[in-house]
């Protein structure tokens, strides 16, 4: 048993922490509403983002950050990419020893272009960080609490510690794998979001699934090519965390991202979109983040270009979409031969 | 303008006669119904394929396979697999020229565990055979006489009859690549099949779409792993024919093997199922091909003796399953690095 902390008591910090207790680990789940920490201590439901679920007893709530961070030796990052550093700076005033973090967020930094990793190392001091470990892969919290068979990656370039999330998490119905490659696995992650917007744009427009399949083939591409560029293992964009979590969220109707997106394709503007999601869309920021990125690597990435243009450039989804199409490319290897 | 004829009036055969007759090449569809030449030729429709769709009145079909030898110089086999032999046969019978063949079929043939276009190799004397090449991808027939947009992947290790096939069939909604690697778009096109079956069976159990999104990303690396020792190219899988195409089979309520998974994993038998689609479904023949292959090439491939077991050796699609979910693997990239 293991003292874990989970900060973030969003759907998927309430499905990891859901996990957590019921694997027995000494848990505590962080939220900064406490009228959202009495619900789940006293009610045990999560009903904003986990309606009718009911959660194990065990899984305690706190809207005291301070006693979370005191609780225990293990923290789970389950903020949006936006309240990664404001959170961290936050657990960092009350820190009296050495902990390990773990973070399940996807996304990158606009301007400052770092991965969550590298954010977290640059707001934790050396000396109270003992490593950071990226959980990722295909899953939707509304199925990991519904005890569907849900596998994911634990990546961490000291082996020890991804083993030691995956000993915290692995259970019948979730299933850990580790991997040594973080940049990989968080480029995976956070990219994969501009492919699920723009897979939504062709949804709303009312193109078909051959466009779709299409499109997550060679958003796949386009990912890899740049990750590899960043020092990305080329099989990880593959793998759970790659192609697994891509498909996932491209054709998931849970998908906040592919939502937004249909939504844009039916003609919403980017305003009433966010208005109606009452959510974070992380693909919106990632968007920006990774069109900066593929012009600092120099990486050619022509879905991320027309998102971008879509979201930023005023430009219409029919005009980027037919335009992405209509692409000439005589050989297919060509493309893809630069992934290596 | 190119002398075309495509055997087989199936729903793909048609759907790449309407692409042909479209871009105005010299087309013949051969069918051996002939009730069903006269309902292309006069109705202009194919109901029992596709539905109201209006087909283009350049699209000339015939009952008589002599004469839709005669016509041509590029034969389009649309034929399921187990009928390629029969059909390559009565070709023979009337050949007098040398001709291009390109096939669109998906299966390897069992106990001899060859690919298709070894069969035609097989089938057509290398004198009256001027190149075989194989044309793949994420392409739904139905989507793709709606005119929405469709990437697919022409392959001949002769590039310039790849792209005499490019050429053919290329329009502003109908995008070819070409690719050198037979192997690896034969291979992919045919192992997907049995990866649908598998998240047919998920789905009909009632698992989610974590389970379904793992099951693919393991399904694409054991398909890869099997190809690559048969001769492909690893970045074949990454490509149209291999994860785009095991996308829109996994994913889209068009495929027959993954409806004939889902009742699978409803509860119905092979019998009941095989009755209810009245269609062909390739990945159960190609599920005792791949069983094969794994043994003849040594590779571990756990997903397709999960379901050679449901479907040969009456284990129940719910053990099959868990059986797979539970396999307790550490790293991930253990699995994957096989790949290469």
């Amino acid at each position: 048993m293991e003292k874990v902390s989970v900060f973030g008591a969003g759907s998927w910090g309430t499905a990891l922490s859901y996990v957590l207790a019921q694997n027995g680990q000494d848990l505590l789940l962080w939220t900064h509403r406490s009228e959202q920490a009495d619900e789940i201590n006293h009610q045990h439901t999560n009903k904003r983002y986990l309606k009718e679920i009911a959660l194990p007893e065990a899984l305690k709530a706190t809207g005291d950050l301070p006693l979370a961070v005191r609780h225990a030796d293990v923290f789970v990052l389950a903020v949006p990419t936006k309240a990664i550093r404001e959170v961290c700076a936050d657990i960092r005033e009350n820190l009296d020893k050495k902990a390990l973090f773990v973070h399940v967020s996807k996304g990158i930094e606009p301007d400052s272009l770092k991965r969550i990793s590298e954010m977290i190392r640059e707001e934790i001091p050396e000396e109270w960080l003992e490593d950071v470990v990226v959980l990722s892969g295909p899953s939707h919290a509304e199925e990991v609490v519904l005890e569907h068979p849900t596998t994911v990656t634990a990546a961490c370039e000291d082996t020890k510690a991804a083993e030691r999330v995956q000993d915290l998490f692995m259970n019948h119905y979730f299933r850990v794998y580790t991997n040594t490659d973080v940049i990989g696995v968080e480029i995976g992650g956070a990219l994969k979001n501009i492919i699920a917007l723009a897979v939504g744009i062709t949804d709303g427009l009312g193109y078909g699934d051959n466009a779709k399949a299409a499109l997550m083939t060679r958003g796949l591409a386009e990912i890899a090519r740049l990750g590899v560029k960043m020092g990305a293992t080329p099989l990880t964009f593959s793998g759970l965390s790659g192609v697994g979590d891509l498909i996932v969220t491209c054709t998931s109707v849970h998908s906040r991202n592919w939502r937004a997106g249909k939504m844009l394709g039916e003609g919403k503007s980017i305003d009433e979109v966010l208005t109606e999601m009452g959510m974070v869309v992380e693909g919106i920021r990632t968007t920006k983040a990774a069109y900066q990125l593929s012009r600092a690597y120099g990486v050619p990435m022509p879905i991320t270009d027309a998102l971008y243009a879509v979201l930023f450039e005023n430009v219409s989804t029919k005009e980027a979409v037919d335009r992405l199409m209509g692409r000439m490319k005589k050989n297919e290897m060509e493309d893809l031969i630069n992934l290596l």
